[in-house]
């Protein structure tokens, strides 16, 4: 079903981290990788990341910018119950609407916490902007929410995954994105030219070159990316012909989509 | 010496990390955390880190909209000898200049390949926009390059690290930022409410709340930042208080600066 004369269907997404120990260095970023594949799979293109620290203007002007220039964004940090958590209020402000207790959100606060201990900063996990839908945490108490095309994520890996994999199954994604990768051990100068003309030839299939060094062993891993699975197939065989009359030993890596 | 009464001088960057890989999610990001330390050293505050794809209009758009938004802006990826090494030439572009051929980067270049092996893919890591100055690369041949406030390098990390480190004493920064770290096992919820009145009666320290949850064991680690060592000292003697009067068991992390 060769479909390569007709424009594939990109959704595109912006992931904004928000978080000062991520800027300081204190914190390597966990979730920036699981939601790009996550995405992957659902068809929707990561085209943007931002790292943005923990400041109200910086969160509402960015959150505003990216929302009207993607069609989906997902932020990761800053919903907890400490001062220093202000992404709902944010959101709020970006959306110019109050921020108000989620009615559900506080049921699962109470139905979690022992009489008297639900105070007024837990009760800040359920405040959500006026019109956000719940995103269900199967971890931990504290839902995500969903505001217009913004989805609002914690930023503790293993709870932020929790909730997103939850709610992968109602993102519209696109076309999705296939790739297939070969690497081999020549030079990426070697093969800069062919590869070059390769790519010209091959528009709608995005060709990317990878130096790697490792254990003294160094060569070049070429991954292949695009969404008509016969012309990305074409593709690649013309790639490891490439490679071999150069001298090379194409290695085709395990299929990633 | 105390200098609460006088502004910190403030120097920031954002870091642009250049790469379809990094979006896709096949690549797990390793430059940012380390260019965030590296610069807290020098006295830099990163405040922005933008992860954006190999396109041509992106990288120029998103370069001149950062230079003249921060002190300095660091670059990462797309400076090897293949077709979508395009970083050069959008610099070039975003300072409105010629892409032209350093003679120094060539020397090097030619220095290092037996003769007839600098083809024109090889020579490609010899251009720079015109007026660049070039960026000593102690463990491969391609240099980085300099162009205004935008220094620009490798996304191969060992490569970015070994010029960065080099760069690094000929950046001028300005105050330097501290930070110290208490560990509690205390609940955020228990700790929030104290905390927040903490933060107000320490606006020139920046109290940051972490939760963690690794082998069944849980917690917070509270990080304090700021650029007076007096303050931050008062601040995190007032916050251990603060957890014992709360019945937690206050552990003060290793310095970190």
């Amino acid at each position: 079903m060769p479909s390569s004369d007709t424009a594939p269907k990109i959704v595109t997404a912006c992931v904004l981290i928000i978080g000062n120990e991520i800027l300081s260095g204190r914190t390597q970023d966990a979730n920036l990788a699981f939601l790009a594949q996550g995405l992957n799979e659902a068809g929707i293109r990561l085209r943007e990341a931002r790292v943005i620290p923990d400041d109200h203007d910086v969160i509402v002007s960015t959150v505003n910018e990216v929302r009207h220039g993607f069609d989906y964004v997902f932020t990761t940090g800053g919903i907890g119950p400490t001062h220093d958590d202000i992404t709902a209020q944010c959101m709020a402000d970006a959306f110019g609407v109050a921020l108000i207790v989620h009615p559900e959100a506080r049921r699962l606060l109470e139905s979690h916490y022992p009489p008297g201990h639900l105070n007024e900063a837990r009760l800040r996990m359920a405040m959500v902007p006026e019109g956000a839908a719940l995103l269900p945490n199967p971890i931990s108490r504290a839902p995500g929410f969903q505001i217009g095309n913004v989805y609002v994520l914690p930023g503790v890996p293993s709870i932020m995954q929790g909730i997103f994999e939850q709610l992968k199954y109602r993102l519209i994604g696109g076309d999705k994105v296939l790739s297939r990768s070969v690497s081999c051990q020549l030079a990426e100068g070697t093969l800069a030219e062919d590869l070059g003309e390769l790519q010209e030839r091959y528009p709608d299939v995005e060709i990317g070159s990878y130096p790697y060094f490792r254990r003294g062993d160094f060569g070049v891993t070429l991954v292949l990316r695009g969404t008509d699975r016969e012309r990305l197939a074409a593709a690649t065989d013309e790639l490891k012909e490439l490679v071999r009359n150069l001298g090379g030993d194409p290695q085709e890596g395990l299929s990633e989509g």
